[in-house]
């Protein structure tokens, strides 16, 4: 009990503490660096003269909207599964995503459109925040349930700060290609999110065991993220390519692949049960794994026919991940993967880094005509043949997966800080200790408590 | 028992082998026939000297997604009314949509743009493979509950089959207008579900009666389903009409005709019902009903006030037909409609064929100026009267119900093949036939299957 | 019971025959006055030689879209928190949309675009038709749960009339500029709907105390309004303002504005709670606070600096109102104010118009460059100064206010006419005296009601 009166104290005080510092930090950080660019401002852009259509909003800002709703709709719904978090799931998702599309603005803005001292944005820095905010909401999933706000909003600062180093290494210093962040956004979402979950390790978890699970209204719940998310995971691949043809091939190439990986995985599902029944979880998320794949080469010609092979490749390792290497990876690795972003995020992601090096290897003047410029500059100007372009995108998977691991580590132990208290064994995945819940429920969970053991942990 | 292992033998082996043969050969059949049109290919649009407006992308997409919306989101949870049919009604829509835009894009592709053996795909070609998965999806509605996966796949096949060639006869030989579908799509995929619905008649299906109704909390989920199609219907009749006004016109009418379909839904439900209480059946569904009735006629000239007028009928009989022709259609010509795809989808599709016939009677140079080519271009060029063209569009009429109804009947012959098993006349609009359901609600289901005769049908 | 049953046949008489009547004028006055526009037109629109872009339609109809969303599944989903008032809740949300976008079509097309005796529309006419629309529903947020749907159509019948008129006093007369409605749609439908509400005034209503809360899945569903108006906010702000580079800054200003007040709410939410518990009702609607706020401003210079302070403060006040103004609105001033529409659209609209003339105040040429002549033309032109633009945006809230009121208290005493009833005391925030209810959920009821004193209010 008196355990208990100090973390509600530590909600009271550090949730709102931290909110207020962050954003106010944020107001101050704007006020010196942060400027409307020469699309956005009234002075700058009516200086010379422009069509409308030179304005690169009716060109981003459809696909920015369809972004945006997977951010906070997909996402947040998606984590909605479990039978008794459904209030975090889409409120954390909330907070997370609001607080990291502005300190994102400004970590990608210092590094990436940093000129005479000011930052400039619009629409596609708008997209690249909701980007970097999609990695932090993978990696919440893997420690959905058993992190407090206040936890999460420090990983989600040290998240969106790595992210914005590891984006710059790929993306400006190595010259990777990742339009849909097969490697910036999903493989480093993943092991940033498992390596967290691993240090976070909790040996009595299955004190929680019955609220692990969904009931019949959350699993529809969690649908409506997982289709939110399939219908516009082509939106998302092609938000910042080239326009023209890049958009446009972009998407059709993510439709397909999604298509595919969706038939995949209801016949693995049906066919790794043992009576064929359909499991709920494979459907919710590795149905979503032809996105992730083709995440990097969907710019590219990969043609109508490989993006369907991919997608096909994908929700099938996806299931059989799901069902074969997830228990492994919680007995034998201790690594704790609530939504199993492992599966839909971390190989998928890989796989789609790779299958990105092998397209980028079979690039040909003759396959991209003067369109190679855009995708591969670098191969076009003659810097680099298309052999040593794979070789880079390798790296930069390498590259991600070591800032990723590198990036959870220190994040565990941060998180583990002895003044920051997480949610105790038996009360992880339920609302009630962060949320004032309607009585109906409240009652049922009471029950519950009275029969459990109430041991908190730091 | 026996044979309800045989079922389960069926399910685990069926499904998967199903999904894994359509998919094998459609990746096959792509890599042959399927290329990047020139618009999304990175040599073709090249090759040219463009502007990036040239591309059909931006005039297209913002349309498409909406429409992927609507088929995936808004079929999907409209079907979820059932109060135990949840899971199947978003999963098994997911499924079929899954692979019938893919099977359609081979279908549609070899009928309408199949050139020196090859099919090229975009944008346009993947809004009318939704197009074509919403014909689908109208027929699922028809036999929701009572068909399983597998038996629904080999309907898709079949559907997706005779819909690219009822489109090509309609659009291609005989010069008919349908922008929006209230024949191709409405007509056509309504009756087909009704024949089929009418071949796989189930006399005991009153087994299954206590789970045909909703719950409170599933007829919520249907609204989400509801409301998306009915705000994002003026982005499915204008997805394919003509750039500029076209579109514009288009979306323009459908977004009227659809405010008065609502309102006189509203008026009849309250006014049929003896305590004057509204019927979420009707609010549902027939207020949708304004959408489809002028698929045919929103690009037209038919002026706000027609749209108006469309709308107020079609949402008048459309809640007639829920009210008294449902009950008639199953005990006088045994069709059992589990959505009431006939009153939503059957007799305004009709209407709007019979209302863009009378429009097309009236059309003048006049009244079009020169816009008349777009729109009828067989008018204006001299080659038909506006009589005639009106006489083609009624003949289109004819050929889809006659397609629709051999389709439906072949397809109801398929599905009755010994091999195909569905599910018992007591376990229809039951998920835990076909999926993993959490357990408090299978423990309610357990108990109801003890009291029930629980005989199974091949 | 005598009493009971004249409340039926109210409903089964007098709603059918308000829509069949509200509809019926309209189709008429439609015939006589709405006329496409000229780029809806086929005729007009071929007349010149246009370009396809130079179609309003292509810069407008995605906001449009988005703004349609938050219309109808935004403000619907929203206000379903209430356990047992879900389907009044998304349904009369439907009716009364679908009624006032056609209303409010003629009334804004009298008012500001009648030509030579015609109103001319389009998509942008169609914006502003759903701007209406979301006044209404704000109102209808005061007093959910308590009207009955003739009431509600009523209400919204004088509330776009009077609506149309402010908007032309301050657009039109005034020459103030509210882009985004701060004052035109957040101000004036919430102060609307408080007077009505305090008109309306129940002292018994605790008899329905049980019936106004939530419970858990009525909240996640309510989530699903919330965050769909969370991620549009930015189109429906920048959905009228100038091509260009006007509505990518409206659309980045509330971007950044809603990070800011979603961080300020959460926040408050656990600061003010004794246990340091998340309060749902906040998040659902103070982290709006931030697009109501800049709906004035978002269009001007305001700086994302600016942006950031302005969404902060608007979720803290919004916060506190609903933490400490709203049970004096109460208790003191006999304002029954169901959905809190004080603290998300009136403090924060107003707010929002006080920012709106502070920031006109600060204009000058310098930082608008030729750009100032788009956002106050008045004040290019040099027939204003700044400061006295300032003024007339003080005066257009003043006037907004006052009209808000009379109209309130107008609307109320129409509402208390004695041929209309309203739901009894004991019988509010119930959806079973409005709609067919499914059985699982009528039963719950019936055990309610048997211990209820069952009353009936005229």
């Amino acid at each position: 009990m008196a355990r208990n009166s100090s973390h509600t104290a530590g909600l009271r005080v550090q949730l709102p503490l931290l909110c207020l510092l962050f954003q106010a930090a944020i107001v101050i950080l704007f006020s010196f660096f942060v400027r409307y660019n020469h699309e956005t401002d009234s002075s700058l852009w009516h200086q010379s003269n422009h069509s409308i259509m030179d304005n690169d909003f009716y060109f981003r800002y459809p696909s920015f909207q369809d972004v945006h709703t997977m951010i906070f709709i997909g996402f947040g719904f998606l984590m909605t599964f479990l039978q008794r978090y459904g209030f975090s799931s889409i409120g954390f998702n909330f907070l997370l995503s609001a607080f990291s599309l502005q300190w994102s603005t400004l970590v990608q803005g210092f590094l990436h459109s940093f000129h005479e001292g000011k930052i400039y944005i619009g629409v596609e820095s708008m997209i690249n925040a909701d980007f970097c905010t999609g990695a932090v909401l993978i990696s919440f999933g893997a420690v959905l349930g058993k992190t407090s706000p206040v936890q999460l909003l420090l990983m989600s600062l040290l998240e969106v700060t790595l992210f914005g180093i590891n984006e710059f290494i790929l993306l400006n210093l190595l010259g990777v290609k990742d339009a849909g962040g097969s490697m910036t956004i999903h493989t480093f979402g993943a092991y940033f999110g498992l390596v967290l979950s691993r240090v976070l390790y909790r040996s009595q978890l299955d004190k929680s065991k019955h609220r692990e699970g969904s009931v019949y209204h959350s699993d529809l719940f969690a649908m409506i993220g997982t289709i939110f998310l399939w219908i516009f995971w082509p939106s998302f691949n092609s938000a910042i390519t080239h326009t023209g043809d890049g958009q446009h091939r972009t998407a059709l190439n993510t439709y397909y692949s999604l298509g595919a990986s969706t038939l995949s995985t209801f016949a693995l599902s049906a066919l790794l049960n043992r009576e064929g029944k359909l499991d709920m979880v494979h459907i919710q998320n590795a149905a979503l794994a032809g996105g992730v794949v083709v995440g990097t080469s969907a710019e590219m010609m990969i043609t109508p026919f490989g993006a369907l092979v991919a997608g096909f490749l994908a929700g099938t390792i996806s299931t059989l991940g799901y069902k074969f290497l997830m228990p492994i990876l919680e007995s034998k690795f201790k690594v704790q993967d609530t939504c199993g972003v492992h599966n839909l995020h971390g190989m998928p992601g890989v796989l789609g880094a790779l299958l990105g090096a092998l397209v980028a290897a079979l690039a040909t003047h003759q396959t991209y005509g003067e369109g190679l410029e855009k995708i591969f500059p670098l191969v076009a100007k003659g810097h680099r043949s298309a052999t040593s372009q794979a070789v880079y995108q390798l790296l930069g998977l390498f590259v991600t997966l070591v800032l990723a691991s590198l990036g959870g580590g220190i994040g565990g132990l941060l998180l583990k800080l002895p003044c920051l208290s997480s949610p105790p064994d038996s009360q992880c995945y339920e609302d009630q200790i962060y949320w004032e819940v309607p009585l109906e429920h409240e009652d049922e969970v009471q029950g519950h408590l009275r029969s459990e053991d109430t041991e908190t942990q730091a």
